[in-house]
């Protein structure tokens, strides 16, 4: 059987020097816009502002790239990167950033040696129809008012898409 | 006319913490399989076996990130992140990588001190309908023959999808 | 008021261990506020979008911090980094990134030597009363086109503090 | 043959400036090629697909350097640097990263402060006759899942050789 798909690929070469295995079909995705992702933030920052936590809200798409930043007045300037690597690590690892928490603070220290990972509790996958499209990140107040913060952004988001 | 709407703001938020000024949509895009990558692969490495050009061939998807990648024997060392760094390029900056070696090569030195660019001919676009959903990087053999490779794998993709 | 608050330090001074040469005064400067930038941005995305050019648009204050981004869909990835060390670099040198672009264009090549600079036109301080108070850094159409936004975003301060 | 090689070499250094304290040989080493290593990955994925677990397969040589590389589509964006950093490190220490791993845990943190180091389980040496030709790295499954996976793809080596 093996001889004869070599045989037959044999004899496909001779007409063409590259025929495919078998047709295949690219997958189709949903995406953030920049629209969404503005009140995304604006539902986050209404729950920070309304708490008086001084923050840093990022929202990335689906491949980690940056697509919306504010950061409020009064929050630190650290939290600028922290903002950052946990939406990024949200999106990376396809969980809230609190479950790689977890797993450190559970005793496996060896993901603190993996780089680019920013495993403390603030950063949300954005989903939608069980995709990933993106994620929030928030720093500026204790991990668990900035997750908070994040999901409230998150929570907007049927609202926002009206459904 | 903008005190109304402020007025209606403030109304508004007796209710409701957060109001999303319009409903708003999220985009669609169709995305790279690793089905289709290794066709693609397989295409450009077939054009390279062809010349007996021992090269480097990386595919990325439309966030940049890796998706597959194959080292032919005999090809540098040198080209594994020559090859990644020209789909990453031809992916951030929406164009063949050639468009920037010209620029780069016509004067606009500049190019040369931003990070993360890898201004040299040999990585190209992968589009369907118009939208980039990835990129293929080549190094190894000269430029233009790294830019014909992977050229080579990307215009298989109509017999690929069996279209 | 101002000489009574000097007088009392003095008589203080004589009884402290630590007496100063001479009596010296902190500096005040002007900070830009979140929803100062917010604004800037908006005026620089309504030069953006009137024109159809989809670019991002970074804004850091006079530490060269990251304060407000977006990047309106479109927009190159690669235009990320771009913007954001255009805003910072200048800040960092208290002139328009033109200004480096045209000295490296001029023949002083050592400048792509330096971390951390980008010297390509399309990073603009926001100066208030004689002081640098942060920059608006535009990436994803040509230079001049991306300098054209940042400066929109700038000249419309007066009107935003004018309120 | 080899005896009178090494006589005219001797005859050579009598007029040559450099002379050796004595003849000393090269050594000869199993190389893996790019059609083993595709064979080894393509077992691994079996193993994968079988348990319907997505991952990123990795295949470095005795360098260290990227040979081979798959990302199956559903694997979390993360862990391309994982598999990659898996697969160098357990070529660089020679000996799978679970060990590395359990060393970490049984309170030798201070690997965590060595550059260059995934110390989570998942990376396998390829051996050949004793001698290490490179590495499989995977992950994105449990690091148990992940190192079964590897482990796969390297007990198909003999299979494969025997072809």
């Amino acid at each position: 059987m093996k001889s004869l798909a070599r045989l037959l690929v044999g004899v496909a070469t001779v007409f063409s020097f590259y025929s495919p295995a078998h047709a295949a079909d690219l997958a189709t995705k949903p995406a953030l816009t920049l629209a969404v992702a503005k009140q995304i933030a604006a539902a986050a920052e209404s729950e920070a502002v309304k708490n008086k936590w001084n923050v840093v809200i990022a929202i990335v798409d689906d491949g980690g790239h940056l697509l919306y930043f504010q950061r409020l007045d009064g929050a630190p300037m650290g939290s600028i990167d922290v903002a950052l690597g946990k939406a990024q690590t949200a999106v990376k690892f396809q969980r809230p950033t609190k479950a790689l928490e977890d797993t450190v603070t559970g005793g496996r220290m060896v993901l603190l040696a993996v780089p680019g990972v920013t495993p403390v509790q603030g950063g949300v996958p954005i989903l939608h129809g069980g995709t990933i499209i993106g994620a929030v990140g928030v720093s500026g107040a204790t991990s668990q008012q900035d997750e908070q913060i994040a999901t409230a952004g998150i929570n907007a988001l049927p609202t926002i898409l009206g459904k």
